[in-house]
């Protein structure tokens, strides 16, 4: 695992999160859409401002992975993952795994408490799940048929340990 | 029971919504502001452009209560009630149920199947959330702690009838 971290988003990065998006073969057209429109918010506003933060994990400087995640407006401490997403041809290679731990390092350090994120019910999204369980987060709620007929939102959560100092594992 | 229901968002509207959200004595001063930016958006971009519908309840002109409602991204015909409130003069005087019945007709009109709602888990929400229950919504979630500490996110769904007529009671 070579994989180096990059915070900070470019605007090379929307054709970087396309690729990423497209290679999986999980996402639709307009959910592709929907994850570049979230780099492009936050080359507009800056991260912060939008609201959308982002890593990169790189190979060689190519972007094999990418997690976007921030606060949730309304609450004091908590925030969403809201996409995490590896190169297809790298999956079950760790990346997804070091993607999730600097995430929830970044998020302790902008003082979140608790991490969301929110996945399908469906069969298709099994390891997707799995992962999460694996890393530590508690399924909270099923909401039966909310995304469509048969397709259910699972959303789980990670009570994230204050008294941890950022970057140890 | 004098009100009389309107539909589309007016540019007035941003002082009656203000001074309404303002009377309940619930929302932050932040929350007001976000009540108000949603008026602001779909004058701007139309209702359907913002995803933000509007009805409003009207006593001789004076508005009385409102409700703010639309589809949610990604979903198929899942909505979500993002906010009915009533002059805090004239609670308990049926002018929300009046709300949420035209809400849930609009919705259905919109194609929508599934109402969502959010509320807090502190006891002051308790007749909110007893409103709801009373309304033909189900509790589906509790995220404990989502708000804040000591402040859970209760999820409500009420599944709309394909096959009821929109206006029939």
């Amino acid at each position: 695992m070579a994989v180096a971290l990059r915070a900070g988003v470019r605007p090379d990065d929307r054709v970087a999160v396309r690729r990423l998006v497209a290679s999986t073969g999980f996402f639709t057209a307009n959910e592709e859409e929907i994850a570049v429109e979230l780099v492009e918010d936050a080359l507009a506003k800056g991260e912060s401002g939008s609201g959308y933060h982002f890593l990169f994990a790189e190979d060689g400087g190519h972007v094999v992975g990418y997690v976007c995640f921030g606060p949730i407006a309304g609450t004091a401490a908590s925030h969403d993952l809201y996409w995490i997403v590896v190169d297809s041809a790298r999956r079950g290679g760790g990346v997804g795994r070091v993607l999730e731990r600097a995430c929830v390092d970044a998020v302790k350090a902008l003082g979140g408490l608790r991490l969301y994120v929110d996945t399908s019910s469906r069969s298709q999204y099994e390891p997707t799940r799995a992962f999460y369980r694996a890393s530590g987060y508690e399924e909270v709620a099923r909401l039966k048929d909310f995304y469509a007929a048969g397709d259910g939102k699972v959303i789980f959560v990670k009570a994230l340990d204050a008294g941890t100092a950022p970057g140890a594992a």
